[in-house]
């Protein structure tokens, strides 16, 4: 016990860069979405776990060098054990690790979700949190189709509970681009194929003639390019016409759904297997999500979907808003067959998506789509006059018995005035009043703030008026 | 982008000493609690805000070695900024931080209620945690003892609804103490007074003799005692033998909460204008608690309660649970008026109570209070025969679009003998087959796993059938 009394310093009350508060008027409309997703999460079977956002870094990272920045921990005095220790980047990796530590007692398929911070220490930069929270849904132990498009399915329906209509699930399967590269004879999973991914994913900035370009030009080795430029463009392939030929023809690949898959199926056929297969796959996708009556105008096929991480191995997903496709993908995941294999050794088939929570609440913000209110609070009960306060209590406990959130002022300024600026600020719709004359008949004046009328209510018909005019 | 193929690499699976994982069963259970606290809480007039677990360690310590182990944190690249940072240990200082730096856009008083994981770097060891949850209600800006009354009644009213009746909140105020110290001559705030109050903490331990034989005991400045020693029992305080008398007429004061106020009054009258206020404080309180109609079996004023923390400075709260006082506080708080005072040199009012949800929960798992499940899922919709996948999967969505969490079985065993032990190892109550004859027919075969009860329905009809039944 130490009971000296703090001795008075300045410190700024700031926080770091790239972390933030979440006051009242934030948090009771984030709560109200991420409930709405919960229990969609819920209709879809799904359940949830947490796991702590200290994690040993040899679990996170797989024993490699961390390939993003993280943030690691230590205590101000150490213990055994205290030394490689790391927060999680994401919730991928953790539940993984939960999969293999719990084989035993989890279910297979195991349908878990779990809305939790990550940490990740990238530069601080306006609009980029290095906190943030992710909402995940994944299906774990199961190889079928099926569940990739019930993750699909879970993405729309989960998009569609919170009020967005104008989006796209954008999907395609890692088989196509490593089909493609078997095509042109390029070993996919080798730092070529990576050469030639990161080429295509320029198409955007450099056209389709630009891409042609620089899969002609020179091949330089990874070694002798200029370690300043980490997109190393002055690398080409070195690809012979009919190389060019083929990429081309992949990037000549548009349309509806079925008519990308229609033309996947038309240039691997007889090919290449794992092209035929990649067709194929996202043709029982785009059957399955018709089927469950999916609103079609909320997924696509899109071959241009990859996914930067390295551990996806087969579909994967994004999710664009048609009215903000510049703030990039709000839902996003994918298949991972070999995460677990870090662990165990033993393959566990997995698939799954998450939401960047913040960054999706970001866009409703842009788009209007947020509702604020700073209080729950129903009632504020006043107090003008202090010999009365007892009464002012009395009509306090009723409402709250009751189950009506509600409030009594208390100060510091005891000016009525103040009082009901605190109410309107606050935006509490029922104000009580109590004067003499109230307090001998046993009632209270209720006031509404919006439409300003007043009337006298006694107390045992107090709950029950309040939740006949809230309606 | 990096597509390269992860190594196959073996990497254990376990977790850092002191944080844990939660699994379906408990998070299922822990969240149908919080939300149940959350609900009272918002029912008294709380509202929810949410602060980062990274925060500057100036901010959380005052700028002075910090009086526990605490978590640092630091980036693997690190960025201008990145030093001196690290994750809270309680969500009372992020309050006043927060309160500091919004106070233009806070109300006055300001309710505020927060749930959030916390960290603390003390040494592991069996049943502790580094990483646990708390649950805070705070009341800040306003010196009322309305305010101190209200946090007693919201968390009798918070055990209650979670299901407990056999507790008791036990509360005293600072001032008691600090006017005892003022009695026999010593400054509160001063190391003597510490010593003071740490002798009289040994009471359970050494007796009401052995208090007074070290008060009575020669006294040791703190630089001549045995460092090894941290309780410093060697040291008396030199009492004279009316000094003792008075402690000894302090230590005498028991019996009800009335009794105990009367008691305290007595001792002060004339003596301790601190200890009149003390005892007309908790006077105070208990009126307040008596007019709200808080039931008395559930609180009481229990002098011996001190609260460790520097930062009280007024009424102070504990909560233990009758069937196991064992296990200590498992909701405490109180009035800390000086805390906001480190960032703004303004002293701001504040008192406030913290759930420790993890000892509350371990305290739930003892009495038996805990009712686990494994999932939501009412329903697992069966696959007996792969070429009517498509009746099957039309059920699951007839069940999911009518809101009622389902599942489809997918493998990897599909033999109907491993389907049905998934549904029974998870608890799910309803069970549904589709044949050759139910899928000409239109219908399916739903079977309750409990009663082992079955029969046919028609789609049109499942929703409603399952609703029915499940009640």
């Amino acid at each position: 016990m130490s009971f000296e009394v703090e001795r008075i310093m300045s410190v700024k009350p700031t926080l770091p860069a790239g972390v933030r508060d979440y006051l009242p008027a934030e948090m009771l409309f984030r709560e109200q979405i991420l409930a709405k997703i919960r229990a969609m999460y819920e209709v879809f079977g799904f359940s949830p776990i947490e796991t702590p956002a200290i994690e040993r870094e040899e679990v996170l990272t797989g024993g490699k060098p961390p390939d993003m920045i993280i943030w690691r921990t230590a205590t101000s005095t150490k213990h055994e054990g205290d030394d490689g220790l790391a927060m999680h980047y994401d919730l991928t990796v953790p539940l993984a690790r939960v999969v293999a530590a719990h084989s035993n007692s989890l279910p297979r398929p195991f349908r878990r979700y779990q809305c939790q911070k990550v940490w990740r220490g990238e530069k601080p930069q306006a609009g980029r949190y290095r906190e943030f929270m992710q909402f995940d849904a994944d299906i774990v132990g199961s190889d079928s189709l099926l569940a990739d498009t019930e993750i699909i399915w879970l993405m729309v329906s989960a998009m569609r509970t919170i009020g967005f209509e104008r989006f796209k699930v954008r999907f395609s399967t890692r088989k196509v681009l490593n089909a493609l590269a078997e095509l042109v004879k390029v070993e996919p999973g080798s730092s070529l194929a990576r050469d030639l991914f990161r080429i295509l994913d320029k198409q955007d900035k450099i056209g389709r003639d630009g891409v042609a370009a620089l899969l002609a030009k020179q091949f330089v080795a990874e070694e002798d390019r200029d370690p300043n430029d980490p997109d190393a463009t002055e690398s080409g392939l070195g690809f012979s016409e009919e190389q060019i030929k083929t990429v081309s023809s992949f990037l000549d690949i548009t349309g509806s759904s079925a008519e990308i898959v229609e033309q996947l199926q038309q240039l691997f056929a007889g090919r290449s297997t794992l092209g035929e297969q990649a067709a194929a796959d996202l043709r029982i996708i785009c059957e399955g999500l018709t089927g469950f009556g999916v609103p079609a105008e909320n997924w696509i096929v899109d071959i241009s979907v990859a996914r930067g991480l390295a551990y996806y191995t087969g579909p994967v997903f994004e999710t664009t808003l048609l009215d903000l496709p510049e703030i990039g993908s709000v839902m996003s995941g994918g298949r991972y067959d070999d995460l677990v294999t870090r662990f165990t050794g033993e393959s566990v088939p997995a698939t799954g998506a998450s939401i960047g929570v913040d960054r999706l609440f970001a866009a409703m913000e842009k788009l209007g789509l947020v509702e604020k209110r700073k209080t729950k609070t129903q009632v504020l009960v006043t107090i003008m006059d202090q010999s009365l306060t007892a009464n002012c209590l009395e009509a306090l406990r009723v409402l709250r018995e009751a189950g009506i959130p509600s409030e009594v002022y208390m100060g510091p300024d005891m000016a009525l005035k103040a009082q009901m600026a605190y109410a309107l600020n606050q935006g509490i719709k029922f104000v009580i009043f109590v004067g003499q004359s109230e307090a001998e008949a046993g009632t209270v004046q209720l006031k509404d703030t919006s439409t300003r009328q007043q009337e006298q209510v006694t107390l045992p018909l107090l709950a029950q008026t309040v939740k006949s005019k809230a309606e």
